[in-house]
Parts: structure tokens; sequence; C-alpha cells
């Protein structure tokens, strides 16, 4: 099943069932909202999948065009966004940016995200400045419903209830600066954006294996690509992520949990999902970073394929600017 | 004005006024949670205030006792917490205890933590294991209305419109383990807890300045007096840590931002607000930690009262238990 949600002037929109080719939607029933849905999957979630045979049947007569500029993000706002950082090459080239060796402790790494909105797949992007070294970070993602404190990785993997894709913005020049205190990111992770539908693991057929999103994140900055990784590279996958999450806390319904920047150690051929990691590649082989960050202005477009072509989540299409 | 947020049912509870006193209570007139206050303050607060005076002097009937065991956190969930620490003998006495010398940057020290649950001033707090060294941190906070992008501190000010008294409960064994990878923490830093009430600046008086509470925190572990150190020795103010918070971002209404654990220069008189800063300066008086973390079963209490005795949070007095 794929979902989306409208603007209706709400603050969580107004949730959508949308066909598998993206090109039409309905009104889901009786479900206004994701956070909704997410609060009582089990319940409700069968009479939506239900409809969504039919709308992608061409049954439903009442479904309308699907326009992914009318789409907020999947989940507008929620009460929780938990970023890993699980895949070892970017870890690796962004200790080389920062000129710092972080010991490996097999632990997930996790920082707790602003969560009170997510940007729409094609809302302009908005920074104090452009000095600050704007990023864009592609990333995959799940929403779970309620997950008990203590929760196993196997049985974490039952409360993954969608995917999604992520633009996770941020300003390099204050990263290291807020890493240093160990208190986490704060100013350098202003809200993030979603692609326009979340989709049920089921949709990825062979594609969503052993907790990860096997398909390439393609990233065009400035409409030339930037890069194509693969999520299947995660050193964990998104359960145990949901597993590390919820050791000390039950996890709220509607959480959102990301996989860190899509990254393969193959970077030199597949390239990079942020500007930070193609400067990393540029210390080790030429000696110095050459990249610059973005300008107002700049665009950056994130989107997967399945292997039979088809978009999976649509287009994260979004230009930046001053706030 | 005082309020409390009152069990009914829902995660939001029923938003009450309380008396300065913190005997009687009444339903908020028209407006059901403290989230819906905080959405539109101007326009509604008028009303709940002129109530408040009512309530204070006895001219409204239908006031029912103020019960706080049937108080949840006057803020049980909010979109967004970020907790400062904003006392400098805590970040010294904490380095301490870590084994590490943070650089003095000058910025305020921030990090996002879980807010979709505040405990209740009397609810039971449960953790996974008393090997994670268990420890309470006794701060004040403030909760504001929504606070753009860019505001600076003097216009924060304005957006500060409640005080509120916070337990934020730390596992001390994973604390550093997470500080290490810059990431902040997840593990280390289950749901807090807040005092019964939420009051408005001006029921301080003159012990509201700068930007800091100026009243002691007194706290007790197992009923024995553990801390009373004061709120106004913050290196910055409230309202410096929410134009930090609003530099990239801006803040939903009903952000919560915590003082960090309140903590003076001279510790060894007023004692400390959590566990971890009485190892400290056992570490630096006798060489090593004497004092254990807490057990499941112990409890603690923190409350703080105005010059003239009145308490002004009311109390919270929790127990732990295993989850």
């Amino acid at each position: 099943m794929k979902l989306a949600s409208l603007k209706d002037g709400s603050p969580d929109g107004r949730l959508h069932i949308v066909s598998r080719d993206l090109t039409r939607a309905i009104p889901a029933p009786g479900v206004a909202t994701l956070q909704q849905l997410m609060e009582d999957w089990e319940a409700l979630a069968p009479a939506l999948i239900e409809d969504y045979g039919r709308l992608n049947d061409g049954a439903l007569a009442e479904a309308i065009p699907f326009d992914p500029a009318e789409a907020m993000a999947p989940m507008p706002r929620a009460w929780q966004w938990l970023d890993g950082s699980a895949f070892d090459s970017h870890g690796d080239l962004m200790d080389t940016v920062l000129g710092i060796k972080k010991e490996k402790t097999g632990r997930p790494l996790m920082y707790q995200g602003v969560s009170d909105r997510f940007l729409g797949p094609k809302e302009i992007a908005t920074f104090p400045s452009e000095g600050d070294d704007i990023d864009f970070e592609g990333e995959f993602g799940v929403i779970t419903d309620r997950v008990p404190l203590g929760t196993a990785p196997d049985a974490a993997m039952r409360h993954i209830r969608l995917l999604v894709q992520i633009n996770d913005w941020s300003l390099r020049r204050l990263a290291p600066i807020e890493m240093k205190t160990g208190f986490g990111w704060v100013q350098a992770k202003p809200p993030c954006s979603m692609a326009p539908v979340a989709v049920t693991p089921d949709e990825l057929g062979g594609s969503w294996h052993d907790g990860r999103i096997d398909l390439n994140l393609v990233v065009h900055w400035n409409g030339k690509q930037f890069g194509a990784a693969n999520g299947a590279a995660m050193s964990c996958g998104f359960h145990d992520l949901v597993a590390h999450a919820a050791y000390s806390r039950h996890l709220v319904a509607g959480t959102v949990i990301g996989s860190g920047t899509v990254s393969n150690k193959t970077y030199r051929e597949v390239g990079s999902s942020c500007i930070a990691e193609r400067r990393g590649i540029e210390i080790i082989d030429q000696g110095a970073p050459k990249t610059a960050f973005m300008r107002f202005g700049d665009t950056v477009r994130m989107e997967a394929r399945l292997p039979d072509g088809q978009v999976l989540f649509g287009a994260i299409e979004q230009q930046i600017a001053k706030a």
C-alpha cells in the first residue's frame, strides 16, 4: 500500500491512499491522518489495503489524479524522529572530513532530531545563511507503530509498518561544533523533508530484506546526477535501530527512524548522497575538499526505483532559499 | 497563573487552572489542553487569567480540591523538548566524573530529548536495569509559544509563557558511551517528569529575573535532603537558550526548554540536584566516588518555594521500579 498526506490546511493533512503507479489517489476512508493509522494499524489498515487493491485495479471511479505538489510529507509531523548512521562508509568519510577517528563500538549511532515538522517533497527549504555550509543527506527511513520498551530486534521487525525516503538537511559548519560537545545536533539539523508517499514493506518485494531497503537512491544536485548509492549496505538493519531506540523508552506510534546517509564503499563509482561525503573523498584523493556546499537557489532531487523501473516513493524535488 | 493537566484518559489530559496555594482547581473554560493554549496564548490566556483571579479570591463555588495525584505533567507530551546545560559547576563536575575536559565555547549546550511523554509528578518511573546507574536530575524549564526562526534573545524572552520544574531521568552508565559518539543521548535519557503545575513568570515576582529562576530546588532522595541549589546561577538565561534553539528552526508552540541540572559553585554547602554530581565532588575530595546510584524502590522528591515559603510548582514525588 502507498499512502500520502495531502494539504488540507491542517498540520497533519488528509491521509490518502495512492495507486502503485502514483497516478491516482482517494481519501483514506475513516482514517483522517497517518498518525491515527499508526496508533491503530492492526484494526484500521486492512480496510485501506482492500481499497488500495481496488484503486490499482481502476475500480474506484471517485479517485482523483495524484499531484505530488499537493502532498505534504506522508508524516507531516511526528512525536519522535530518531536518525541513525548505519552506513559505515559514510561514517568513515565524515571522520575524514572532520579530521577525527571515531571508535567503532558495534552499537548503532543515533540522535534525536526535530520532528514537529517534516517538509513536503516540493517545499522550499529555508536556512539562515549560506555560510553555514548547507548540505542535503539522502536517506531511507521507517515509521513504526507503538514499540514497547525492551523489544528485541526480531520482534521490532513486526513494528515496521511503513518505509519512507528522507532528505536530512544539514548545516556542516555547525555540525562538528555541536558534535564536540557530545550533546548531538540542534542548530546543525533543521527539519527534514520526505518523499510524497510512504509504502508498506511488501511493495518492495525482494528489495526489502534483512530490515534493509535494497534500492539505489538516485540523487541529482542542480540537475546533475550526484549519487546512486544502495540502501542494502547498512551495517545493521532498521529492526536493529528500532530495538536500539526502544531500550529505555516505549516508542510512540508514528516514530520515524532514519538510516543515516545512504553510502557504499564503492563511492568512487556510485557517488554520494551528500556533499560532505564527496568532500571527504576529495580530501583522500586530492588532499583537500574541492566541491563547495549549496547556494541559495540550488535544487536537489532524490528518487528510488524498483528493479522494474517503477518509482517507489515519488521524488523529493526541493529548492533552497534564505529564511 | 498556575495550570495543571488533570487525568481524563486522553494523552493530553484536561487543562485546569489551579489556585496560587495549590488547593483548588477549575477546568480551563474553552481551552481543553495546554498545547491548545500555547498555540494561541495571546487570544486565550486573558480569560483564563481573569478566572485565576476569581479562583484565588474564593469566588468560584464550582472549584474542586486540587489533588496532585490526579495531575499529569502540565505538558503531558510536547512536540519538542530541548534540554540545556546552563550551570557551569554541573558541567565541570560531570567532566570530572567522565574524566574529560570539555572545551568552553561560550555557546549554550543543548540536546533534543524524548518528548512524546512527560511523566506526572507522582508517576512511578520505570527503567530496564539498576545496572544502568539510574540518576535523577533536578531542573527548571520553560514552555514557549511559537518562536520564529532567527529570534534574538531579547525577543525570545517574550515567548517564554510558562515556567516548569523537571526531573530529567538519566542512565549514567550509558551517557558517556553515547556522548563519545557526538550524537547525543538516546538510550541514556528516558522520559522526564514534571511537577504538577506550570506557572506564568509573574508568579515569581522578583525571583524571576534575567531569564533565570532565582529559587532553591530542594531535592530529597529516600527522604533525606540531597541538595538545595539555586536556579539563578545559569551561565545564560532561558531567553538565550530559546534563541539558540531557534537559530535554524521555528520553535513549535509548546516547545519545552530545560536549564540542565541546577547546580551552584558552593556545592559543598548547598548539595547537588543529581547523584553523578555528588560523585564528582567525591572524586575531587576523596579520590573516588562513594555514593551509589539509585536502587529500584528508591524515592526522589523535588520542590521549590518562593521567599515567602509558598510552594511554587507543587512537588515531584516519584518512586522508581523495573520496567
